[in-house]
């Protein structure tokens, strides 16, 4: 490792708070990259859990990107958020949505590390301002939200706070490339953001679909994957829209098709009261759908579709197989000029 | 073609009214399986305009099932609608979302067609009972709402209304099955039936994001198609939120997320105004995102792409890529069967 450059993206020295799905699919994302990760969870099979989630994505990367799945960093466990984060470039909280409780972590987390230390809270929809509020260099906080699993999706948002200093969004994104991702700037704070409120608006859709007994959680997600969903994993909602519009594009298509928002079919817009019975429902159906496989083959399915498909659009030079394609180049360049002879 | 047998599917007698983007994605499904359509559009482009999608269609075929790619049904524009569903067994009603434009179409057809003809209508969300009302023979009619491009996405929604007979559904299904579709069936009708609800869904909330300037409808697109969007092209929102819930499942995963549906994250839930500016505004966004592609351009990189997905998905036989594979199956033991020797 001593042929390392300054600057180098394999220097980085990352600190992850928070073991769970979130947190262990960043140290394998970092990890994969030749970054060393020291993680802080209290909970007692938290290193066990993200074993797993490492184990799985060695798997999947050693498909994705065979030619650059080499001399991966580090991931080691310590007993205390100090422990951690003292010598930390990037701090990654990943801990339950309670601001709270990443306030008070923050609030520890800055007791040791440098006023130049960047934390990246993984928030899936807390204001960035909110989170900053208390801190002492509130400048260094951004949100940097990802999508499951994140050893595989490329999009991060990154959102700063009214505080949040722009040369760490600017650091950030570069951070985020280096490490094959795709950050998309938010530029204006709203809870959830963007992506999850989109998935947030089809989530209350579907609770009422299933309330209303129209139809099942797995009739739901074939409408989805046998569908839009396959347009959408290379061309998003406007792009597929202004297709559908004929060669006279998106001015024809609301033309022709924006009308019908003030259709009836518009009215479930409310959002259903979550009862123990709708939870029960859901579930129970979701068992029936989903349960003859356990949580492990689940995964791995989910793993090799998504390489599959990376792999696929990266053949086609587009979408999110553009930045795979782009990534491993830089990576592939970042070993020669180091040196690195795997 | 004197080596077909009865039952065959290439012995099917398709008429399309309406030769839009829908009805020509349906000719060009048809064709792909040797079944001939008869066509009726007044518009005196519409046959140069259905010509290209074919040609679209021909293209992606070759190479999505280069070894069933044989054997095209011919498109046949006629002059009438008598003339068109005369000896048809099918008619697909592809025509503008107006529920007495097709009430009429339906009533013309009637007067010419057997008793036992099919008629599916296209459309994204008007209720069959309300398209069967006035007819002489409303067990007859279902709605068969495909996505586009219709010669490459496999989902179909059949959905009856009151007076639809059940065998008409189940014979339907068998013919879209034939053709390399998957049907779903939505047994309780409503408005939008299930997937154009959540495209709805999605649909609201980007244009308040576009509309408040919290991003534009490129940002949308990416928020979609390098996150969330790769993952339901092969799983939807259930299957992928059982997985994001751990090891514990869906009432894990509901328990966890469930009470964000009352945060203040979801208030944006009426409808934005359809005022000129809004259009102007998204219309210059999606200007500025996909100009400078043309629209036939445009076209083909999605369709390569979503030929590589379903290709990738194939190769894993999963979801989309299972229906191929199954497709691919039948239609090889048909040609077999049916002594065809390309």
């Amino acid at each position: 490792m001593n042929d390392k450059k300054p600057n180098n993206i394999e220097d980085l020295k990352v600190a992850v708070i928070g073991g769970g799905v979130i947190g262990a699919g960043w140290m394998a994302r970092f990890s994969q990259n030749g970054i060393g990760v020291l993680v802080y969870d209290p909970a007692p099979d938290a290193e066990q859990k993200a074993a797993q989630v490492l184990e799985n994505a060695g798997h999947a990367w050693s498909r994705l990107s065979p030619d650059t799945d080499v001399n991966k960093g580090r991931v080691r466990f310590v007993d205390s958020i100090a422990a951690a984060v003292e010598e930390a470039d990037l701090i990654v909280e990943a801990v339950p949505e309670e601001p709270a409780l990443k306030k008070k972590i923050y609030a520890e987390v800055e007791q040791t590390v440098s006023a130049e230390a960047i934390i990246a809270s993984s928030t899936s929809g807390i204001l960035p301002s909110t989170l900053q509020e208390d801190m002492v260099h509130p400048a260094r906080l951004l949100v940097a939200h990802p999508f499951n699993p994140v050893y595989l999706l490329p999009l991060v948002e990154l959102v700063g706070g009214k505080k949040t200093a722009a040369d760490v969004i600017a650091k950030a994104r570069e951070i985020y490339t280096a490490i094959g991702m795709r950050p998309l700037h938010i530029k204006k704070e709203i809870e959830a953001f963007v992506a999850d409120r989109l998935m947030e608006a089809v989530w209350r859709e579907s609770l009422w679909l299933v309330k209303d007994g129209i139809a099942t959680t797995e009739e739901i997600d074939d409408a989805i994957r046998f569908g839009f969903g396959l347009r959408w994993a290379q061309m998003g909602l406007f792009e597929t829209f202004r297709l559908a519009g004929g060669e006279a594009g998106m001015r024809h298509f609301m033309a022709q098709f924006g009308p019908c928002l003030q259709w009836p079919w518009t009215k479930l817009t409310d959002v259903p009261e979550f009862t123990d019975e709708l939870v029960e429902l859901i579930s129970s159906q979701s068992d029936t759908q989903s349960g003859h496989h356990t949580f492990r083959e689940l995964e791995r399915i989910r793993d090799d579709n998504l390489v599959a498909i990376l792999q696929a659009l990266k053949a086609n030079s587009w979408g999110a197989g553009e930045t795979l394609a782009d990534y491993e180049k830089s990576r592939i360049e970042t070993a020669k000029i180091s040196g690195h002879d795997h």
